[in-house]
């Protein structure tokens, strides 16, 4: 394990609580103390604040990176010095560039290579995407992914050359993943339309931004983020399609609602505001957030000697996407979205929006009004003209 | 009343219904089988296929036009020719140069003039926006509304001529004045960014839309509406400040729930899509709609003789707002909101960010860590240096 | 109006608020201080603190009794005297005793009698109650109603003298109305089961009850109260039937929720406790709450001569539930409902349970499995040998 | 594994799920089909029709007893004759004379006993048991819990002769269990009140019950179970304390909703009614119904030679008050809970209610008022006499 501030821990949490047989050998850290502190609380045999040694260790099979974003490229280049497993926390670079020299070397390496985005291993997630696969939906129109908060736990979050951004980085890539899922990983993402400022926070990047990725068959990922949301973990997905709805909420209401007057004061949840009045934790975080089913695919697929669900190359497909965003959130254009490498579908068209309703007409809707009559609204096929009959 | 069409009979509900003493004297309808069944459901003592005899009808002291958009604007001059106020469904043009005129006629003529506006009328709207005037969210960075169902219940909304535009015009204009009330109706919107397409319906006009509108002060406001969504009349707004958040839904989530086997067949709601499963009703429709609160703003300033809250002023920079989103949508820029009148603030300048922690820091952020550590996060005043400390 | 308390300015909100037609006349309060400041809030030319005096002013029609319990009858009987229409709050009496005097004396004088059960006059239950009568819900089975808050404003409610019970009066008069209107109040209530206890208040009379009421077609009503609920006012109600359900939330989930750090601290709704984190407010409190459509119903019913849906005779039922469930949370047995006037159905039977699936065989149950099979349960007519089949 | 049917191959999905250590080896089930199924979906080498064969089967450490009611008492009793440590599925037995008799069985053969009561290890369950003992509810007043779906999936269930019950049996288990465990393991209950009715189902045994179970403390416990609810599977648990409330909803309403017209038709969950329409899916049954939390007890009591969070001695007390309930569902009566081994505390007497307010009252009600004034209710401690003051 590479790292042990806060998102090293939930991964430890998840990796030596889920699967009994998986155990962390080596913690490296930057900060002796933190280092010690983490081997004592999960029982690491080894550790480090020499990163090299760390991935080096001869019982260690898989590298795990929880790292700030800028350390990720040097840690993944030992990985493939030292040919270890390598599974990567989000964002994979801070961007595109950085994130095509780590697919290209793991490739080139030969080793394993897991990008650890767990948002798109919810319990409800994988449920959601299942009905999307098997049509529930029909075909998919939009899908939004919002996750805002009041802001990270760690200084290196806010520093942009540590970083590499801020809420886009940070947060955004989540929803374009969550996004592609829905839409189709193999479909083309084309261009990107952001708006981002910094309305908030004392600092260079931005705390809030909203952004619109057009697919290639005409579908619509959206993503909104912020670091000044008050009120909580704000983690909601929708998705659109012709046949059908889904709303997910994956924190803030998920059926547990608790009022408190707050004479107790424990942790509610992760980036909860309060301890007391009507608060909402989570049941179990680690199986909500997605870690345990992120943790179980990655280790599934290491010893099946198979290709996890996210790979790096899907992080770097979401690294082009956000680079695309902060360009166009500067000149204010649609930018298009800069993939050297493409793996999937191409010259996808947009789907035919007509349906007969008769030989002379498309169907444009059919409903039952409030005062109970039946209409169907259509379009003469040649004419063009729209009218309106009860039935 | 003129017009006898959906939005006229839920007008013709609510305003017979809410304050007894408002009586429908005359109605006209462009068909006369609808206006004979009108003025006999509403006890009108006078139909008429004639708009202005409607209009210059003896006993009838104010206009309220429910028709199509294209014959707003010859109905609002008939309306100054006789000298008779005025409430006109929304929008109030199909675009900002018909609303001008309309609006320079009404107050040329000196009438009165509303804005038929209903959704910044609803209950919970008001107390919303009562709670964001008292400031219990405090800086206002980000509104949305959303305003999505599976397409409107006339023939004339669908064709484009008549229309003036798909759903951005029909539902957008909803959106943008919920955000304008939440941002401050005299902050002046700046600019438009829209993406829009026809994704679904064989239609010219778009059926699926997303903007941003960009205000002075840096608050951005949101819309997203379509005639393609699955599910019923999802209506929805949010709000975001620096000290909180508000989530209203109006229509779908309503603390109403109902299953049913579908045994019986009865109306549930507007725009509902079934009667059986799970449905979810609202108990009162005009009422959480908004119309009554409207109406009796509407006659309650007409008996003052003071201004309602919306008036054709507040239709005209919808409509200018909308405008810009149509152009944005074409270009894929950024456009101006083209505003020749504008009776707001000037020269309002975003506001400062900084915080101060101590002498020397701002503050970045505080919080609370799950492991139970109290952590500050601040930046250093002039070296830019971002660091924590816990305490 | 007769007092001047909470309950008075709430329903003196809602009636001069909703019709415009409708004022109060004279203001009747046991207070001097507090009869003056009501007049001049509701702008009533007469205020006085002789009740006679103001029942008996020339210019009232309509008597609204909003006083403690232990004043209703006096009230009434004045009322009588005079022979003015007469509404009055819940409860009607403090017991069967009182209320069927009350009863017997306003039909004998021949005047308009109102319960004033604003309950089941809100919104969505009006529209439930339509859903039920169409049939949505089939047979009904099961009326849950629950309404717990941290207790009443007044300090008359918490003495047993004046108030005459605890929460099962103040607040189980609510439940039982709602669970005889979705059962149907024509079917006779025959026993109570009632558990009540005071388990946190220093009082005598009873701060949390639960209590069963076995109506004579088998359906069941159930009511929780409480004053000791943390949270708010929780007002909820469920329905079952044969063929479906309903949930009914009126007030802390309604889809209306704000976050605030609380830096402002405006009134949020009644009984909320707290000004901070998540606040769940409604839209429209007096429309929510049922006053407008109670108010509506009442002055319609006088105007038309006939009597409105909520009668001393329905407050006469109530009460003599409620003293079974008081003497049944004594004696711990299920006790009889006294109704020495019954004016509903008699000798109503339970309803036949057997469903044929073949000539053979009585349906117990169809589904599908979570493995895809479709099954059928089943009885043998003769055997009663219960079996399946996969079809 | 003993038994194959519904809840035998939800254990097994767990099972060979969540801790990739553990594997069924041998499977015993009544039908040849059936055992011959289990054994190739699960990958078990052994299958047979004789129960005492797979029990001592030399490879099995663990027996999970996933029979009918009738059944568990022989499993057992073989269990003790080999030694084998037994898992056993709700409700332990048929009554609490049978669950004594297991009970004694293995205590007497010092074996591993685990009671398998899943809705006490659910993610939802947990934490809200965590913040009660952490008292963040303070005292506990009230405990419900609420079970109730269209009826179970096989033929036994609806047998009262080898279900023992209806849904008492079945679901009120469930729902005592989690009373106690919130209320407090180590409360005795003291007494029982229970309506129980066939209202529709043409079986023996109830189908419809509501009971209250009186604890040492003062404290009640609720059941609400059905086999005749419409709608899905509903789950919902409600605490109240003298300092706050939790609410959970463990399936019909946790953040995840789906809208599809249903044009496919997947399976959504367990006992969900329809395909179509708004539906309410889980994101993973296992996790969310508690068998993992369980199983992971489980095992890990066996490896660590402890006691699980269930043993039959939890069992054996639910029988005890669901026998309490049968009872006082033909009496009428509130019926003592007959408990000949009770091991948790006894003589606990009810909580002093009285605050004190100042010296000369107790405090009753502080509140603000909506319409802004601060008020103290309070009773004087020596005339009892309740004033209010405003401060």
């Amino acid at each position: 394990m590479l790292g042990s501030g806060f998102i090293g821990r939930f991964y430890a949490d998840s990796l030596q609580g889920q699967r009994s047989r998986d155990r962390i050998i080596s913690i490296y850290s930057r900060r002796e103390t933190s280092a010690k502190k983490f081997a004592s609380d999960y029982g690491c045999s080894h550790w480090t604040m020499d990163m090299e040694e760390s991935i080096a260790h001869a019982d260690v099979d898989v590298v795990c990176i929880a790292l700030p974003n800028n350390l990720h490229e040097a840690a993944v280049l030992l990985c493939c010095k030292h040919k270890k497993a390598v599974i990567t926390t989000k964002p994979l670079g801070r961007n595109a560039v950085e994130a095509k020299r780590m697919l290209e070397a793991v490739e080139r390496a030969g080793i394993f290579n897991g990008y650890l985005e767990d948002l798109v291993y919810t319990p409800k997630f994988l449920k959601a995407l299942e009905s999307v696969k098997n049509g529930a939906l029909g075909r998919i129109l939009w899908s939004k992914s919002r996750e805002t908060h009041p802001g990270p736990h760690s200084d290196w979050f806010w520093d942009l050359e540590q970083a590499g951004g801020g809420c886009i980085l940070d947060l955004g890539c989540h929803c374009v993943e969550i996004a592609r899922n829905f839409i189709g990983k193999d479909i083309r993402p084309l261009e990107v339309m952001c708006w981002a400022d910094t309305q908030v926070k004392p600092i260079e990047a931005e705390d809030h931004a909203i952004g619109l990725v057009k697919y290639e068959n005409g579908a619509i990922g959206q993503f909104e983020v912020s670091w000044t949301f008050r009120g909580g973990l704000d983690l909601r997905d929708e998705v659109m399609g012709t046949e059908g709805t889904i709303w997910i909420n994956n924190f803030l209401r998920t059926g547990f609602e608790m009022f408190t007057t707050g004479k107790s004061a424990d942790y509610v949840s992760e980036k909860s505001e309060s301890n007391s009045g009507w608060l909402f934790p989570v049941g179990d975080e680690l199986n909500d957030l997605g870690y345990n089913h992120m943790f179980t695919d990655m280790f599934n697929a290491i010893e099946k000697g198979i290709s996890p669900k996210e790979t790096f190359y899907d992080g770097y497909v979401v690294n082009a996407v956000l680079d695309a965003a902060y360009k166009s959130a500067k000149t204010k254009l649609w930018e298009p979205v800069q993939l050297d490498i493409w793996r999937g579908q191409t010259g996808v068209s947009k789907h035919n929006r007509l349906v007969d309703y008769d030989e002379e007409h498309y169907l444009v809707k059919e409903e039952t009004t409030h005062y109970g009559a039946k209409k169907v609204i259509m379009k003469h096929k040649k004419t063009g003209v729209i009218s309106e009959k009860t039935l």
